[in-house]
Protein backbone atom coordinates (compact mmCIF):
# COMPACT_ATOMS: atom_id res chain seq x y z
CA UNK A 1 0.00 0.00 0.00
CA UNK A 2 1.19 3.32 -1.35
CA UNK A 3 -1.78 5.11 -0.52
CA UNK A 4 -1.45 7.30 2.57
CA UNK A 5 -5.01 6.42 3.37
CA UNK A 6 -5.82 3.19 5.09
CA UNK A 7 -8.70 1.15 2.95
CA UNK A 8 -11.81 2.22 5.61
CA UNK A 9 -10.64 5.88 5.24
CA UNK A 10 -10.85 5.85 1.73
CA UNK A 11 -14.51 4.22 1.42
CA UNK A 12 -15.60 7.01 4.38
CA UNK A 13 -14.35 9.13 2.32
CA UNK A 14 -15.80 8.50 -0.87
CA UNK A 15 -19.26 7.61 0.65
CA UNK A 16 -19.17 11.63 1.81
CA UNK A 17 -18.64 12.59 -1.02
CA UNK A 18 -21.35 10.18 -2.61
CA UNK A 19 -24.01 11.29 -0.25
CA UNK A 20 -22.45 15.42 -1.15
CA UNK A 21 -23.21 14.67 -4.84
CA UNK A 22 -26.63 13.18 -4.02
CA UNK A 23 -27.94 16.09 -1.89
CA UNK A 24 -26.82 18.15 -4.28
CA UNK A 25 -28.40 16.62 -6.95
CA UNK A 26 -31.63 17.19 -5.08
CA UNK A 27 -31.26 20.32 -4.10
CA UNK A 28 -30.47 21.44 -7.91
CA UNK A 29 -33.70 20.00 -8.67
CA UNK A 30 -35.46 21.66 -6.13
CA UNK A 31 -33.87 25.52 -6.43
CA UNK A 32 -31.33 25.47 -9.19
CA UNK A 33 -27.94 26.00 -9.52
CA UNK A 34 -27.85 29.85 -8.22
CA UNK A 35 -29.81 29.33 -4.96
CA UNK A 36 -28.08 25.69 -4.03
CA UNK A 37 -26.00 27.09 -1.41
CA UNK A 38 -23.44 25.11 0.14
CA UNK A 39 -25.26 24.94 3.37
CA UNK A 40 -28.28 23.74 1.48
CA UNK A 41 -26.47 20.95 -0.01
CA UNK A 42 -24.85 19.98 3.55
CA UNK A 43 -28.49 20.49 5.25
CA UNK A 44 -29.24 17.99 3.54
CA UNK A 45 -26.62 15.98 3.24
CA UNK A 46 -26.36 16.37 7.14
CA UNK A 47 -23.03 17.54 6.89
CA UNK A 48 -21.17 20.47 8.26
CA UNK A 49 -19.43 22.74 6.01
CA UNK A 50 -16.02 21.40 7.28
CA UNK A 51 -17.03 17.99 5.32
CA UNK A 52 -17.97 19.54 2.50
CA UNK A 53 -14.97 21.55 2.30
CA UNK A 54 -12.31 18.54 2.83
CA UNK A 55 -14.01 17.50 -0.11
CA UNK A 56 -14.96 19.86 -2.60
CA UNK A 57 -12.47 23.40 -3.22
CA UNK A 58 -16.18 25.28 -4.04
CA UNK A 59 -19.77 25.05 -5.21
CA UNK A 60 -18.61 24.93 -8.49
CA UNK A 61 -16.45 21.81 -8.75
CA UNK A 62 -18.86 19.92 -6.79
CA UNK A 63 -21.26 20.60 -9.37
CA UNK A 64 -18.76 20.49 -12.24
CA UNK A 65 -18.09 16.66 -10.87
CA UNK A 66 -21.95 16.00 -10.51
CA UNK A 67 -22.24 17.21 -14.11
CA UNK A 68 -19.29 14.73 -15.56
CA UNK A 69 -20.79 11.94 -13.67
CA UNK A 70 -24.22 12.49 -15.54
CA UNK A 71 -22.18 12.68 -18.56
CA UNK A 72 -20.40 9.55 -17.53
CA UNK A 73 -23.31 7.59 -16.94
CA UNK A 74 -24.62 8.44 -20.30
CA UNK A 75 -21.82 7.68 -22.26
CA UNK A 76 -21.19 3.99 -20.16
CA UNK A 77 -24.93 3.46 -20.90
CA UNK A 78 -24.12 3.57 -24.73
CA UNK A 79 -20.74 1.97 -24.69
CA UNK A 80 -22.33 -1.32 -22.76
CA UNK A 81 -25.42 -1.26 -24.73
CA UNK A 82 -23.16 -1.59 -28.19
CA UNK A 83 -20.58 -4.24 -26.44
CA UNK A 84 -24.24 -6.35 -25.77
CA UNK A 85 -25.57 -5.66 -29.34
CA UNK A 86 -22.06 -6.81 -31.01
CA UNK A 87 -21.99 -9.89 -28.92
CA UNK A 88 -25.37 -10.77 -29.53
CA UNK A 89 -25.11 -10.11 -33.33
CA UNK A 90 -27.81 -7.87 -32.45
CA UNK A 91 -27.09 -4.77 -34.48
CA UNK A 92 -29.58 -4.01 -37.23
CA UNK A 93 -28.63 -5.61 -40.78
CA UNK A 94 -28.33 -3.00 -42.95
CA UNK A 95 -24.91 -2.01 -43.12
CA UNK A 96 -24.96 2.02 -42.75
CA UNK A 97 -28.28 2.96 -41.43
CA UNK A 98 -27.90 5.10 -38.57
CA UNK A 99 -31.30 6.30 -37.76
CA UNK A 100 -31.19 2.00 -36.56
CA UNK A 101 -28.35 2.13 -34.98
CA UNK A 102 -29.20 5.35 -33.05
CA UNK A 103 -32.29 3.85 -32.19
CA UNK A 104 -30.92 0.63 -30.82
CA UNK A 105 -28.05 2.02 -28.99
CA UNK A 106 -29.84 5.35 -27.35
CA UNK A 107 -32.95 3.43 -26.09
CA UNK A 108 -30.82 3.67 -22.82
CA UNK A 109 -30.03 7.02 -22.72
CA UNK A 110 -31.14 8.81 -19.79
CA UNK A 111 -31.61 12.24 -20.94
CA UNK A 112 -34.03 14.63 -19.18
CA UNK A 113 -34.99 18.16 -18.52
CA UNK A 114 -33.16 18.51 -14.99
CA UNK A 115 -30.03 16.90 -16.60
CA UNK A 116 -30.31 19.30 -19.54
CA UNK A 117 -30.80 21.87 -17.07
CA UNK A 118 -27.62 21.07 -14.85
CA UNK A 119 -25.72 21.07 -18.19
CA UNK A 120 -26.79 24.30 -19.41
CA UNK A 121 -26.21 25.85 -16.08
CA UNK A 122 -22.67 24.93 -15.74
CA UNK A 123 -22.05 26.25 -18.92
CA UNK A 124 -23.10 29.05 -18.67
CA UNK A 125 -21.22 29.67 -14.82
CA UNK A 126 -17.81 28.20 -17.09
CA UNK A 127 -18.38 31.38 -19.86
CA UNK A 128 -18.11 33.40 -16.63
CA UNK A 129 -15.09 31.67 -14.54
CA UNK A 130 -12.16 30.64 -16.33
CA UNK A 131 -11.23 27.79 -14.05
CA UNK A 132 -14.41 26.16 -13.93
CA UNK A 133 -14.07 26.60 -18.07
CA UNK A 134 -10.83 24.91 -18.32
CA UNK A 135 -12.27 22.10 -15.97
CA UNK A 136 -15.81 21.90 -18.19
CA UNK A 137 -13.87 21.54 -21.10
CA UNK A 138 -11.08 19.01 -20.04
CA UNK A 139 -14.44 16.93 -18.61
CA UNK A 140 -16.09 17.51 -22.02
CA UNK A 141 -12.89 16.01 -24.34
CA UNK A 142 -12.42 12.86 -21.93
CA UNK A 143 -16.59 12.66 -23.10
CA UNK A 144 -15.84 13.65 -26.61
CA UNK A 145 -12.79 10.63 -26.64
CA UNK A 146 -15.17 7.99 -24.97
CA UNK A 147 -17.80 8.89 -27.56
CA UNK A 148 -15.22 8.50 -30.23
CA UNK A 149 -14.13 4.90 -29.34
CA UNK A 150 -18.05 4.22 -29.49
CA UNK A 151 -18.35 5.46 -33.33
CA UNK A 152 -15.01 3.73 -33.69
CA UNK A 153 -16.46 0.51 -32.64
CA UNK A 154 -19.96 0.83 -34.45
CA UNK A 155 -17.93 1.31 -37.53
CA UNK A 156 -16.25 -1.75 -36.81
CA UNK A 157 -18.48 -4.15 -36.22
CA UNK A 158 -20.99 -2.78 -38.90
CA UNK A 159 -18.46 -2.56 -41.29
CA UNK A 160 -19.16 1.22 -41.94
CA UNK A 161 -16.89 3.82 -43.51
CA UNK A 162 -17.33 7.52 -42.25
CA UNK A 163 -16.80 10.75 -44.18
CA UNK A 164 -14.97 12.22 -41.02
CA UNK A 165 -12.44 11.03 -38.11
CA UNK A 166 -14.18 9.60 -35.27
CA UNK A 167 -12.98 12.99 -33.01
CA UNK A 168 -14.93 14.64 -35.52
CA UNK A 169 -18.07 12.84 -35.60
CA UNK A 170 -18.36 12.37 -31.82
CA UNK A 171 -17.61 16.04 -31.24
CA UNK A 172 -20.29 17.02 -33.77
CA UNK A 173 -22.68 14.63 -32.43
CA UNK A 174 -22.45 15.83 -29.02
CA UNK A 175 -23.17 19.48 -30.05
CA UNK A 176 -26.47 18.73 -32.09
CA UNK A 177 -27.47 16.04 -29.32
CA UNK A 178 -26.97 18.80 -26.35
CA UNK A 179 -28.79 21.69 -28.61
CA UNK A 180 -31.65 19.33 -29.81
CA UNK A 181 -31.82 18.34 -25.75
CA UNK A 182 -32.11 22.10 -24.89
CA UNK A 183 -34.44 23.15 -27.32
CA UNK A 184 -37.29 19.55 -26.38
CA UNK A 185 -36.61 20.53 -22.75
CA UNK A 186 -37.69 24.07 -23.53
CA UNK A 187 -40.86 22.78 -25.21
CA UNK A 188 -42.08 20.94 -22.24
CA UNK A 189 -41.81 17.94 -23.30
CA UNK A 190 -41.82 14.44 -21.15
CA UNK A 191 -39.02 12.42 -20.99
CA UNK A 192 -39.83 10.27 -23.10
CA UNK A 193 -40.17 12.80 -26.56
CA UNK A 194 -37.39 14.61 -25.26
CA UNK A 195 -35.34 11.42 -26.12
CA UNK A 196 -37.21 10.55 -28.97
CA UNK A 197 -36.27 14.24 -30.60
CA UNK A 198 -32.85 14.40 -29.66
CA UNK A 199 -31.92 10.83 -31.20
CA UNK A 200 -33.83 11.59 -34.10
CA UNK A 201 -31.84 14.99 -34.67
CA UNK A 202 -28.49 13.06 -33.59
CA UNK A 203 -29.29 10.34 -36.37
CA UNK A 204 -29.46 13.00 -39.06
CA UNK A 205 -26.15 14.23 -38.26
CA UNK A 206 -24.71 10.46 -37.66
CA UNK A 207 -26.06 9.62 -41.46
CA UNK A 208 -24.40 12.37 -42.74
CA UNK A 209 -21.41 10.82 -41.14
CA UNK A 210 -21.24 7.83 -43.29
CA UNK A 211 -20.63 7.44 -46.83
CA UNK A 212 -24.00 7.29 -49.12
CA UNK A 213 -23.83 3.59 -50.27
CA UNK A 214 -26.48 4.40 -52.71
CA UNK A 215 -24.84 7.08 -54.76
CA UNK A 216 -23.33 6.53 -57.96
CA UNK B 1 -53.59 55.22 -43.20
CA UNK B 2 -55.24 52.64 -40.88
CA UNK B 3 -52.73 52.82 -38.37
CA UNK B 4 -54.11 54.67 -35.22
CA UNK B 5 -50.72 56.34 -34.63
CA UNK B 6 -49.45 59.00 -36.39
CA UNK B 7 -46.20 58.53 -38.20
CA UNK B 8 -44.35 60.62 -35.66
CA UNK B 9 -45.70 59.32 -33.12
CA UNK B 10 -44.62 55.83 -34.25
CA UNK B 11 -41.12 56.96 -34.95
CA UNK B 12 -40.72 58.78 -31.60
CA UNK B 13 -41.87 54.84 -29.99
CA UNK B 14 -39.58 53.41 -32.40
CA UNK B 15 -36.63 55.66 -31.27
CA UNK B 16 -37.78 55.13 -27.33
CA UNK B 17 -37.50 50.93 -27.79
CA UNK B 18 -33.94 51.21 -29.62
CA UNK B 19 -32.91 52.98 -26.81
CA UNK B 20 -34.26 50.52 -24.30
CA UNK B 21 -32.43 47.99 -26.45
CA UNK B 22 -29.12 49.76 -26.69
CA UNK B 23 -28.83 50.56 -22.91
CA UNK B 24 -30.23 47.04 -21.98
CA UNK B 25 -27.20 45.71 -24.36
CA UNK B 26 -24.78 48.36 -22.01
CA UNK B 27 -25.98 46.72 -19.39
CA UNK B 28 -26.09 43.36 -19.65
CA UNK B 29 -22.56 43.44 -20.96
CA UNK B 30 -21.52 45.64 -17.55
CA UNK B 31 -23.50 42.93 -15.10
CA UNK B 32 -25.08 40.03 -16.79
CA UNK B 33 -28.78 39.04 -17.61
CA UNK B 34 -29.93 38.24 -13.47
CA UNK B 35 -28.49 42.25 -12.38
CA UNK B 36 -29.59 43.51 -15.41
CA UNK B 37 -33.06 45.46 -14.00
CA UNK B 38 -35.65 47.04 -15.76
CA UNK B 39 -34.44 50.15 -13.27
CA UNK B 40 -30.73 50.16 -14.14
CA UNK B 41 -31.81 49.81 -17.82
CA UNK B 42 -33.83 52.46 -17.27
CA UNK B 43 -31.69 54.73 -15.55
CA UNK B 44 -29.38 54.00 -18.50
CA UNK B 45 -31.92 54.87 -21.18
CA UNK B 46 -32.62 58.11 -19.30
CA UNK B 47 -36.47 57.17 -19.48
CA UNK B 48 -39.35 56.20 -16.52
CA UNK B 49 -40.08 52.87 -15.95
CA UNK B 50 -43.68 53.84 -17.47
CA UNK B 51 -41.85 54.62 -20.48
CA UNK B 52 -40.20 50.88 -20.31
CA UNK B 53 -43.50 49.18 -20.08
CA UNK B 54 -45.27 51.11 -22.68
CA UNK B 55 -42.65 49.74 -24.98
CA UNK B 56 -41.84 46.27 -23.06
CA UNK B 57 -44.07 44.01 -21.21
CA UNK B 58 -40.67 42.33 -19.16
CA UNK B 59 -37.14 42.35 -18.96
CA UNK B 60 -37.54 38.91 -20.48
CA UNK B 61 -39.35 39.66 -23.35
CA UNK B 62 -36.43 43.15 -23.93
CA UNK B 63 -33.62 40.87 -23.75
CA UNK B 64 -35.25 38.10 -26.20
CA UNK B 65 -35.60 41.11 -28.56
CA UNK B 66 -32.21 42.23 -28.28
CA UNK B 67 -31.17 38.62 -28.60
CA UNK B 68 -33.42 38.24 -32.19
CA UNK B 69 -32.26 41.48 -33.17
CA UNK B 70 -28.21 40.03 -32.75
CA UNK B 71 -29.03 36.78 -34.77
CA UNK B 72 -31.28 38.99 -37.18
CA UNK B 73 -28.08 41.24 -37.79
CA UNK B 74 -25.67 38.11 -37.81
CA UNK B 75 -28.57 36.65 -40.73
CA UNK B 76 -28.87 39.05 -42.36
CA UNK B 77 -24.80 39.89 -43.24
CA UNK B 78 -24.70 36.54 -44.34
CA UNK B 79 -27.54 36.46 -46.78
CA UNK B 80 -26.28 40.36 -47.76
CA UNK B 81 -22.84 38.91 -48.22
CA UNK B 82 -24.06 35.74 -50.50
CA UNK B 83 -25.94 38.18 -52.58
CA UNK B 84 -22.75 40.63 -53.28
CA UNK B 85 -20.74 37.12 -54.02
CA UNK B 86 -23.35 35.74 -56.35
CA UNK B 87 -23.51 39.14 -58.43
CA UNK B 88 -19.96 39.23 -58.84
CA UNK B 89 -19.27 35.93 -59.51
CA UNK B 90 -17.13 35.68 -56.82
CA UNK B 91 -17.52 32.26 -55.54
CA UNK B 92 -14.54 29.92 -55.07
CA UNK B 93 -14.53 27.76 -58.29
CA UNK B 94 -14.52 24.41 -56.05
CA UNK B 95 -18.22 23.41 -57.04
CA UNK B 96 -19.03 21.60 -53.57
CA UNK B 97 -15.95 22.98 -51.04
CA UNK B 98 -18.18 24.05 -48.06
CA UNK B 99 -14.88 25.02 -45.92
CA UNK B 100 -14.35 27.82 -49.11
CA UNK B 101 -17.85 28.70 -48.98
CA UNK B 102 -18.09 29.29 -45.10
CA UNK B 103 -15.20 31.30 -45.16
CA UNK B 104 -16.29 33.63 -48.00
CA UNK B 105 -19.59 33.92 -46.30
CA UNK B 106 -18.87 34.31 -42.94
CA UNK B 107 -16.24 36.71 -42.90
CA UNK B 108 -18.85 39.15 -42.12
CA UNK B 109 -20.19 37.26 -38.89
CA UNK B 110 -20.18 39.37 -35.39
CA UNK B 111 -19.57 36.46 -33.00
CA UNK B 112 -18.44 37.53 -29.64
CA UNK B 113 -17.61 36.52 -26.48
CA UNK B 114 -20.86 39.10 -25.39
CA UNK B 115 -23.62 37.70 -27.93
CA UNK B 116 -22.59 34.02 -26.97
CA UNK B 117 -23.63 35.11 -23.58
CA UNK B 118 -26.22 36.80 -24.28
CA UNK B 119 -27.90 34.01 -26.59
CA UNK B 120 -26.85 31.35 -23.45
CA UNK B 121 -28.36 33.40 -20.76
CA UNK B 122 -32.02 33.84 -23.07
CA UNK B 123 -32.04 29.95 -23.41
CA UNK B 124 -31.25 29.20 -19.37
CA UNK B 125 -34.05 31.69 -18.36
CA UNK B 126 -36.58 30.00 -21.14
CA UNK B 127 -35.53 26.93 -19.81
CA UNK B 128 -37.21 27.90 -16.77
CA UNK B 129 -40.36 30.24 -18.20
CA UNK B 130 -42.98 28.51 -20.81
CA UNK B 131 -44.04 32.03 -22.45
CA UNK B 132 -40.37 32.99 -23.00
CA UNK B 133 -39.44 29.22 -24.41
CA UNK B 134 -42.54 29.38 -26.57
CA UNK B 135 -41.29 32.82 -27.91
CA UNK B 136 -37.77 31.99 -28.00
CA UNK B 137 -38.60 28.81 -30.19
CA UNK B 138 -40.49 30.57 -32.26
CA UNK B 139 -37.92 33.81 -33.26
CA UNK B 140 -35.48 30.80 -33.50
CA UNK B 141 -37.18 29.12 -36.36
CA UNK B 142 -37.74 32.17 -37.84
CA UNK B 143 -34.17 32.53 -37.94
CA UNK B 144 -33.86 28.77 -39.05
CA UNK B 145 -36.05 30.06 -42.26
CA UNK B 146 -33.65 32.57 -43.07
CA UNK B 147 -30.75 30.20 -43.11
CA UNK B 148 -32.22 27.37 -44.72
CA UNK B 149 -33.26 30.01 -47.66
CA UNK B 150 -29.36 31.22 -47.70
CA UNK B 151 -28.59 27.35 -48.11
CA UNK B 152 -30.99 27.16 -50.83
CA UNK B 153 -29.99 29.74 -52.44
CA UNK B 154 -25.78 28.64 -52.12
CA UNK B 155 -26.55 25.51 -53.89
CA UNK B 156 -28.32 27.18 -56.66
CA UNK B 157 -25.52 29.57 -57.13
CA UNK B 158 -23.24 26.63 -56.87
CA UNK B 159 -24.99 23.77 -58.44
CA UNK B 160 -24.69 21.44 -54.82
CA UNK B 161 -26.93 18.75 -54.08
CA UNK B 162 -27.17 18.41 -50.58
CA UNK B 163 -27.71 15.20 -48.61
CA UNK B 164 -30.64 16.64 -46.58
CA UNK B 165 -33.42 19.35 -46.64
CA UNK B 166 -32.83 23.10 -46.59
CA UNK B 167 -34.25 23.19 -43.31
CA UNK B 168 -32.27 20.28 -41.90
CA UNK B 169 -29.08 21.18 -42.95
CA UNK B 170 -29.94 25.12 -41.38
CA UNK B 171 -31.20 23.35 -38.18
CA UNK B 172 -27.82 21.32 -37.81
CA UNK B 173 -25.58 24.09 -38.45
CA UNK B 174 -27.20 26.74 -35.90
CA UNK B 175 -26.66 23.94 -33.67
CA UNK B 176 -22.94 23.50 -34.44
CA UNK B 177 -22.33 27.34 -34.86
CA UNK B 178 -24.01 27.81 -31.25
CA UNK B 179 -22.29 24.90 -29.72
CA UNK B 180 -18.44 25.95 -31.11
CA UNK B 181 -19.01 29.51 -30.28
CA UNK B 182 -20.27 28.71 -27.11
CA UNK B 183 -16.89 26.30 -26.43
CA UNK B 184 -14.43 29.00 -28.04
CA UNK B 185 -16.29 31.44 -25.61
CA UNK B 186 -15.03 29.60 -22.70
CA UNK B 187 -11.50 29.16 -23.47
CA UNK B 188 -11.65 32.86 -23.91
CA UNK B 189 -10.30 33.78 -26.98
CA UNK B 190 -10.45 36.84 -28.77
CA UNK B 191 -13.36 37.80 -31.23
CA UNK B 192 -11.02 36.87 -33.91
CA UNK B 193 -9.93 33.37 -32.91
CA UNK B 194 -13.82 32.50 -32.30
CA UNK B 195 -14.98 33.25 -35.75
CA UNK B 196 -12.46 31.40 -36.78
CA UNK B 197 -12.78 28.27 -34.43
CA UNK B 198 -16.44 28.59 -35.00
CA UNK B 199 -16.27 28.64 -38.89
CA UNK B 200 -14.17 25.63 -39.02
CA UNK B 201 -16.34 23.54 -37.31
CA UNK B 202 -19.58 24.71 -38.94
CA UNK B 203 -17.67 24.36 -42.31
CA UNK B 204 -16.82 20.80 -41.35
CA UNK B 205 -20.91 19.67 -40.45
CA UNK B 206 -21.63 21.77 -44.10
CA UNK B 207 -19.18 19.81 -45.52
CA UNK B 208 -21.16 16.84 -44.31
CA UNK B 209 -24.67 18.20 -45.72
CA UNK B 210 -22.77 18.37 -49.13
CA UNK B 211 -22.59 14.74 -51.74
CA UNK B 212 -18.94 13.33 -51.86
CA UNK B 213 -18.30 14.03 -55.39
CA UNK B 214 -14.80 11.87 -55.62
CA UNK B 215 -17.03 9.12 -54.49
CA UNK B 216 -17.14 6.51 -56.89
Amino acid sequence: MVDSEAPSTTRSRERTRRKLLDAAAQVFAEVGLDAASVEAVCDRAGFTRGAFYSNFESKDELFLELSGIVANERVEAVRSRVGELESVGGFDTQPANAFAIIEQVLDVSADDRLSVLLMSEIRIRALRNPDLAAAYLQQEAEMQRGVAQIVTDIGRAKGIEFRVSSDEAARIMLLVWEGAAVRAAMSGVEADELRRRTSTELALVAQLTIHDPQRP
